[in-house]
């Protein structure tokens, strides 16, 4: 599927009229920004994106406990964009960003641009130690949340076929490194699936007896939100069986368990919500990047002596009284929406504008009917928290068939404590796992 | 996650009391095998299967064209089993089955049966050409059903991208080898996605521009139907642009096309509908297997020379009044339920009793509101013969949520030509697709 003509963008762009505006990236951040554009006249854009979905990020986390399906929780950007008739979209890996000629270098050719938005968001990051990356899989894609629910559900597998008693204890002890909302939220599923989802459906051991430890450097879980709230998280989640370690750093992953300084814990499944990181591709701009990865931005979400370069979202760090907007969806979609519109006002020769977040509250769910709300001044936690996150989630969710089905899910998990994605899907079977894989081509 | 203890299955056998059976496979005949066992005294089953979930193959098709996600479809085996208390699921591949010393040999260790019903079904068969598979993925597994509906949606995606004119027609054709009801219902489906479900959502060629070749090796489309039925099925095919070519052989297929004799086809997907087979394991009764790799039974469904192994499903080559007994789910069913009748007969030392395969009749689809239907006597197609698919399918299928969503993901489809699945999941990056798919640990 390579492309035989790899400058075809490069040509098609040269032959085309008008002003191009390159977005990468398809996340909140690039889909608003393309939105924005929509209507603008002789405003040619081309998003580019390495998937060809749009992935709702704050429900991966249901994707990966078997909660929700992959296709449930994205939607093809083509699909999203279909009206916005000046927007090409792209399947290709931006590989390099040229300011001086004003290209981005794609794996599908060049693109030449006349402005850039760059939407790139975050990845996995694991402080300099890249093998734990192996043992210990991150949340960012639907191929992390399918291959963390591999793991997950292989586990329990391999303890219904085991004997050695460590064993078993090793296969049902799970570890979660990292107490922000991702690692909050995945404990706490784990939780559930233990003590409900898979109960009576094991012959050889009461899968509630599975160990689960949440993993946290600093001081407390959910750092972000009111002490209060995280003192409510804590306790919610030791309700649902999760033991709650704070203060504590994880020194070494392996593929079979964890250490903490000299303490060791056999673990075959490790889950890694402890960092994330911006890619390579903004450090072209000749900016310093931040500690992890990300890129500091002017007060118009333009980069220092670029102006016609323009970072949104999870990537871009921008400061605003004193405080660092959070990698959140909604400050990326008002990210990507400012960003648009200020290159609408350098098109027509008018002074950019400078961005303001407006914050909209964070939420935090821990399996069923709990969670932590912080809305401005307003905190609160339990059954009301979580029904807001419902709300919420499935108001922001792109998609009607997504909404729909994602809604039915949710009401007959509620109502049956079932987890409808119950699925290991194959792969080509690695060493770790040949015992129980078949290989790709093994067919049925 | 390999078992240290490679005996532990071997070692809870001798351990355990009452008379063991041994189920392999958890396809409709093996399930269906495991519930008729289920409220029998002093009778302990275990079920492996090589997948922790059932899969619906007759929907198969659907997932491959993104019309459903691979949960929608599947569902786990131990949760269809929970209340049969006196059964214990496996997730072990069987290597070997040994019918002298009468145990199974699993990736997990040995399990020794006193009664064994072999239900594993059939996989992808090349005749011979296995170089093909690469090319032309079949369609038996979730894994295959991905695989096809990542080069389908790829495909599409790399005429957007490309300029030279053979390129472009190359990715926009699409030859489905074999022209039984797979191939009619995945070519169908492609009818659909070019004309209808892809229209306005590319900017540079109009997506029902794509070719849909449907080759079929015999006269005619839908064989085992009565004749008038599969004109009707070619009609109402090439009504979805698909062109139908009975009566020609593929000799070749490589990584940029198909040849039928002196010609070629240039095409960048090719799927394979054509031919399945049993796998070895069936293979070491010391019975003559049939050409496709089945397993000639007795009429009571035991191997000659073997009472004490029965063999079921697809898998079973069953002669009942001249005709072959065919490899669809009623059978399947029918089989399970009576070989696990035989054994309790034999247990209780009366006489197994026949089967007779009563047939149901059979369905197929093509795109919406089209279809044939053939009922005994009664044979019909259009709408009637669709909506009495669609009814039959949602019945059969398993699980109270997957009828839901999948009766949502259909509404929609009628309603809006969706398909709610066009999501390309990640996975490791081959040399044929560098070009737009990230490895495996880029992450986001």
């Amino acid at each position: 599927m390579t492309d035989p003509t790899p400058n075809s963008q490069a040509l098609r762009a040269s032959t085309s009229s008008g002003v191009h505006v390159v977005i990468v990236g398809g996340g909140f951040a690039g889909l608003n920004a393309a939105q924005t554009l929509r209507k603008a006249k002789d405003v040619r854009v081309t998003l580019v994106d390495k998937r060809n979905h749009h992935l709702f990020q704050p429900l991966l986390y249901q994707v990966a406990t078997a909660a929700l399906g992959a296709p449930d929780i994205a939607a093809p950007i083509r699909t999203i964009l279909r009206r916005a008739r000046n927007t090409t979209v792209l399947l290709a890996e931006v590989e390099r960003v040229d300011p001086k000629r004003k290209v981005v270098h794609t794996t599908r050719g060049e693109l030449a641009w006349d402005h850039l938005i760059v939407a790139t968001g975050l990845t996995n990051f694991y402080f300099g130690h890249d093998d734990w990356a192996q043992h210990a899989p991150g949340l960012k894609s639907l191929h992390d949340a399918l291959e963390i629910r591999r793991r997950v559900l292989l586990a329990f597998e391999a303890a219904e076929a085991q004997q050695a008693p460590a064993e078993v204890n090793a296969s049902l002890t799970f570890v979660v490194v990292g107490g922000g909302p991702t690692g909050v939220e995945l404990a706490g599923a784990l939780g559930e699936i233990a003590r409900h989802t898979l109960a009576k459906q094991f012959r050889t051991f009461d899968p509630a007896r599975a160990r689960i430890i949440l993993v946290e450097g600093g001081p407390r879980v959910l750092s972000t939100f009111d002490e209060a709230l995280s003192t409510k998280a804590q306790l919610q989640l030791e309700r649902l069986g999760v033991t709650v370690w704070t203060g504590r750093r994880v020194t070494k992953i392996d593929a079979r368990g964890i250490e903490l300084g000299d303490e060791r814990i056999e673990a075959r499944t490790v889950l890694w919500a402890a960092g994330v990181a911006g890619r390579g591709l903004v450090g072209e701009m000749g900016v310093a990047l931040t500690r992890d990865g990300r890129l500091p931005v002017t007060d118009d979400l333009s980069v220092a002596g670029h102006p016609d370069v323009f970072v949104v979202g999870d990537i871009a760090h921008r400061e605003q009284d004193g405080a660092v907007v959070p990698a959140v969806a909604p400050a990326a979609l008002q990210m990507g929406r400012h960003a648009a519109e200020n290159v609408l006002r350098r098109i027509r020769g008018a002074q950019t504008s400078p961005f303001h977040y407006r914050d909209k509250g964070m939420l935090a769910t821990i399996g069923r009917k709990a969670g932590v709300a912080q809305l401005g001044g307003l905190k609160f936690s339990g059954f009301l928290a979580w029904f807001l996150w419902l709300f919420v989630h499935i108001f922001f969710l792109i998609g009607f068939r997504n909404r729909l089905v994602v809604m039915v899910s949710w009401a007959l998990s509620y109502l049956f404590w079932t987890r409808g994605a119950r699925v290991i899907l194959e792969r080509p079977s690695t060493a770790e796992d040949e015992s129980v894989e078949p290989s790709p081509h093994a067919g049925e």
